[in-house]
């Protein structure tokens, strides 16, 4: 029996793992891939507060350090369900099944990406989906981003307010957000938009170079650019848990900033709870809430 | 004219300026004390995320490292008022009136003292005002925690995780909270509880060695112990900025995780907002939320 079960080794589900065991709790951190989530495929993160300049794997190998240190149980398994039975959760794995007094579940979300071949290969080096994140490093310079919705928006006016030029495409020929982000986009002198277009390349040799975009009647063209910003939505985990938690049509677990979610006991950390800005810095003060919040409910538990 | 003003620099306000910074706005942070805020005065920290232990002062200067590199202007000057003219922020300090085209109240506040003689020389050698932080130092050892409150209650039974006793002081016959705070209090072998009684001297050479008590009926007992945690409140300073901002019966600023406040423009970020869990990685995670909501904001202003 553990105290904490938390699901995924990101930054979030890190951080309440070191929050519950600085409270001398048990707890169990199941991962399906690697620790350190979305931010450890990052080569270079230069928004985390106290770290100038550190690659994500750095990073996240910082927090996995701290909580070995303090004694964590890690095991590579996917979770497949989680069941409350009484005051005892039952989280099943594709190996095992373990018990625990509460779950965090911090299982993070996916860039949604284009399937286009090399862009794996790019990724970090002309390839990005967070413009917030990875925009400076290309200050003064030309840049391209594809997505229609109000990130895409709002990081084209981030880029376009240090960027040389951001030619912005999107797949229609309307926008599905903010009438101000739109607005604001039209009247920026920067942003070139061209609409109704797909990438359906990408061109380069170690780093991205060109992209090639096919128009909805057919025709192709190809830009020269340093990178691709890639805004097209972002994709949760969590159908497997509506047993347990509300989910709203995007996919992700409701919880406000207490992490709670409609089961005692069950927290949400990170990335795959509602939320407005999902940054390194946010996630960890989700598993700092969440971590707090699990080992206060375990303390009161009768 | 800047972009943002940051009124206070802890590691809430210059985590809202690393991002405003990096998406290029002109930034002014501006500090009644010295940069930092609390968590500054804590000699360990051992529950930030990729930093093992680190001193309260070195965590800040990294930070402040950061947002020098990224040019922004400090000032050490007490603000006063904040004034919106249209789309100006007007925001008058005791010395200059600043202009800017939003606002990030970011100015933390501090623990309730027990206003007693060596209470800040004992500041991190024996007197504490955050068992979630500092608790863990203690693992195995005896320690005393005054307070009656959710917080004090909490406390004292995450100590009870990992001290070897905690005597627990209330200065009436009664707590002010939950009452499964209270019933796990009762019910934990390990919690000595006083009542009627408050702290009346703090007693040690280099480091806190012994508290003496008084009770409510004026006589005096002293009990020898480790640490001291003190949970009897804390203090935030927003009264000044009632004309834009809902402030709650606590004297807390009224927004949710999205840090927007009532008026357009004005944002709040870390311990001086409403919300549950005041950490350091609570802090950065409103400091990111609130740079990029101002920059957001910003962009799209006509």
């Amino acid at each position: 029996m553990y105290d904490v079960i938390i699901i995924g080794s990101g930054v979030a589900g890190m951080t309440a793992a070191l929050y519950a065991l600085r409270s001398n709790k048990k707890v169990l951190v199941l991962e399906r891939e690697n620790y350190g989530g979305q931010i450890a495929k990052s080569p270079k993160v230069e928004n985390y507060p106290t770290l100038k300049t550190v690659s994500g794997a750095e990073l996240s190998d910082k927090i996995f350090d701290q909580i070995i240190d303090l004694g964590v149980t890690f095991e590579l398994e996917d979770v497949e369900s989680i069941v409350k039975n009484g005051k005892t959760f039952e989280v099943k794995t594709n190996y095992n099944t373990y018990e625990a007094l509460s779950v965090v579940i911090a299982n993070g979300v996916t860039a949604r990406k284009l399937k286009l071949e090399n862009e794996e290969k790019f990724l970090g080096n002309g390839v990005y989906y967070c413009a917030i994140c990875d925009g400076p490093f290309f200050a003064g310079k030309d840049v391209t981003l594809v997505g229609d919705g109000n990130s895409a928006m709002q990081y084209a006016l981030m880029l376009a307010g240090y960027c040389s030029k951001v030619t912005m495409v999107t797949m229609f020929d309307r926008f599905f957000g903010e009438k101000a982000l739109e607005d604001a986009i039209r009247d920026n002198s920067k942003i070139e938009l061209i609409q109704n277009a797909v990438a359906s390349g990408l061109i380069g040799d170690e780093k991205l170079e060109k992209v090639e975009f096919t128009t909805n009647e057919g025709n192709k063209f190809v830009i020269n650019t340093n990178a691709l910003f890639v805004a097209i939505g972002q994709v949760p985990d969590n159908a497997k848990f509506a047993n347990v938690v509300d989910i709203d049509k995007a996919g992700y677990i409701v919880a406000n900033e207490t992490c709670h979610t409609k089961t005692d006991g069950l927290f949400v950390a990170g990335d795959c709870r509602v939320k407005s800005v999902r940054q390194v810095a946010t996630a960890i003060g989700d598993g700092a809430v969440a971590g707090t919040e699990a080992v206060n409910y375990i303390n009161t538990l009768k």
